[in-house]
């Protein structure tokens, strides 16, 4: 006999309510939108990607190896993608007849055989932007626009894109003379700085190697945060002739043409986690909220060369949608709704469904979400039904009012009842 | 040192190009539309599920283990979803609170470790829709109203819904008495009808211990084909009493309803392989082409129940997204791009590239697709660019032309050229 099943999500996976997908859904297609206008195109690569294409050098490494779903299956070890990026870097490698540049976005899922918390999945959700082929800062200020538009379109207000440069970090490190010290090792440690605070970041720098005054010279530049032009005239002091200090100068004034100078911070103490930056970098915040970065990212023109064996730039950004989600609700951006149906059709009898089912075919060629009972349900518990899915307005089919060539239209948000000749329903629905 | 990696999708994995993605994008929008027209929801489920879900008796059974990406972590066997209907029974029966009707839509990737071949993945696309809760024929009429409603919609002719029944299979075999033989063995027989032919399936019959004269009298039944009235009136002469007669009867009153029958063929043949179905089941076909079918699914009113221990009836279809982008090709109803851009804004000296942003964020702001050179190239080259992607239009700012606040749009597809002044570029845009 089969024991009793236990019905659950695997652990830190989780359904998608309707509620949320409809939310979901909206914004999806928002952002699909803006991304299109700047001439952006979708693509969509499989879940599944050859073991050691994802634990490469050029990727994740063999660290990897606990943090992603793999397997072997006849003799092949596979895994499931833990982000779109080394995915498309594969891509690019495998379609060398590509136009440049490439630009792409794509939603889709991946997975991190990691811990889990609140907010935190082993499956999850991202938005991915990229520009492949351009080593100019425009292909940034570009990006950067394109998430200020996103921003405008879903409502968010006061939200900053911090940006900082992997070069200029390098540079800062350079400066200080340290050498034998991987620059890799000191990112992840500033990159903490924000969560763990100062004292902490020095306590860890030392313990890679460095010593209490070099740590703070480094912070000295670290700390430099504000309006791009004030941050670019303190780094001009001393990285005026250093490439990543050129890099935020040609970025600042491309943001500048696209307008979009006002969202920007410079914020030095942005690291990035990821070892595979080579230029600017962003986290994008929402000040009011202490929710972390909504979308994230940077320049990375090594990795697909590294593939593909040409050199070939790159640069993108990354949308959390949960986070947004979350950040949208919490700025009382969103209208929670069960359904998208506007109208329900009911029938006073289920003789009548006959004629509620035509009605309900006029309702939906004229742009209505409609639905009709499906479970010989009475009057009173159609109208239940319609309640508890919080569906606006229902019609009542009754036989009186038919035979007098007339209908019932409710408001169950109002309770208020009106009716109408039958060929005045589409007009009266409208107002 | 590492070897040199083979840049290469996993065996019976695709990436689906831009190209693809576009289109596909565009259906899938349509079909959503239609779908919440009728008050259907979306839903998300993981790719995950826990091994013994899938493979329990009421879902796949044992056999899947071959068939699934299975693999054990951490102590638990889990595998990638094979279909969305197991998912959908699972949340089904954790969410005991769900409002009946439960009418969900789902677009989402299915895993299956199977034989490839061409059209044949071993990661696929489909867009599934059910209704969970109703027992009545309407639920069957809707789905098939909305697939009419999607098929009208994406511009495709010349289809028919084959529809058949399982109830009324089983009381096909019951009449020619035999027992002791499982029936779903022989509705996998029948299923082959179309592939194998008669003299084959009643090969396959006699295999598994049917008479050729009982094989053959099955097959009188099983061959009718044709209008739902003229099939009832066949069936009418011996299966009258029958549940499987009385639901066909009802969905063809349902369907006349709804304004669909004309686009519905009962076939009895139809039988379906998997074992879940119980009642009414369909496939869609494009007569003209022989490409098998674009839509397929049934009634399943006991799987749910053996989940969550409480019978809840459930009906669904599947819709075969790339097969019906196939279907649509081979219609000529696909027009491929490879961008949706619509303009370049492209300058003359790089040193324009500020007039340039501006203007294309001015496009933008009207509703327009527009990109910019990101790659520091000559006019020729942006020109080339704009060409090969296909973009209809360009724009090119020059000095000289600027000076006189006027600008020139060229169509790549006419070559034809104006001069106009700025502020008149919007509204030759719009011609």
């Amino acid at each position: 006999m089969q024991n009793k099943l236990v019905l659950e999500n695997v652990k830190g996976t989780r359904d998608t309510h309707p509620e949320e997908m409809l939310i979901k859904e909206e914004i999806i297609n928002k952002i699909n939108k803006i991304f299109k206008s700047y001439g952006f195109v979708p693509l969509a690569t499989p879940a599944l990607e050859k073991y050691e294409l994802l634990a490469s050098k050029s990727a994740g490494g063999s660290d990897i190896d606990k943090e992603t779903y793999n397997f072997e299956i006849s003799g092949r070890k596979l895994a499931l993608k833990y982000d779109q990026t080394v995915p498309l870097s594969r891509y690019i490698g495998m379609n060398s007849h590509l136009t440049l540049p490439f630009k792409r976005y794509q939603y889709d899922r991946s997975w991190r055989y990691g811990d889990i918390g609140p907010g935190r999945y082993r499956e999850f959700y991202q938005f991915d932007i990229d520009i492949v082929g351009s080593s100019s800062m425009i292909a940034e200020a570009e990006i950067l626009s394109a998430i200020v538009d996103v921003m405008k379109e879903l409502g968010i207000k006061g939200f900053k894109i911090r940006v900082s440069n992997r070069k200029l970090l390098d540079e800062i490190v350079l400066k200080t003379g340290i050498k034998k010290i991987n620059n890799k090792d000191i990112f992840r440690a500033i990159d903490k700085l924000e969560k763990i605070g100062e004292e902490c970041v020095i306590n860890e720098l030392e313990k890679i190697g460095l010593t209490k005054t070099i740590s703070k010279e480094i912070l000295k530049y670290i700390n430099l945060r504000g309006k791009p032009e004030k941050v670019l005239v303190e780094l001009e002091k001393n990285f005026k002739e250093t490439k990543g200090y050129a890099e935020l100068k040609e970025l600042a004034d491309y943001a500048e043409h696209f307008g979009i100078i006002k969202y920007l911070d410079y914020d030095i103490s942005i690291a990035r986690g990821l070892d595979y930056y080579t230029g600017p970098v962003f986290e994008t915040n929402v000040e009011e909220l202490n929710l972390g970065s909504i979308c994230s990212g940077g320049r990375y023109d090594n990795m697909i060369g590294m593939f593909s064996g040409k050199a070939i730039p790159a640069t993108g950004i990354s949308l959390g949608i949960d986070r947004i989600i979350d950040t949208m609700k919490r700025l009382n951006l969103i209208k929670e709704r069960k359904t998208a149906t506007q109208i329900m059709v009911c029938t006073v009898k289920n003789e009548l469904l006959k004629e509620s089912i035509k009605i309900s075919k006029e309702l939906r060629e004229n742009g209505f979400n409609v639905e009709v009972d499906l479970m010989n349900k009475s009057l009173k518990n159609q109208i239940k039904y319609a309640d508890k899915q919080c569906i606006q307005k229902i019609i009542i089919i009754g036989e009186k009012e038919l035979a007098e060539n007339k209908i019932t239209i409710r408001n169950l948000e109002t309770s208020k009842e009106k009716t109408v000749l039958k060929q005045k329903l589409l007009e009266e629905l409208r107002i």
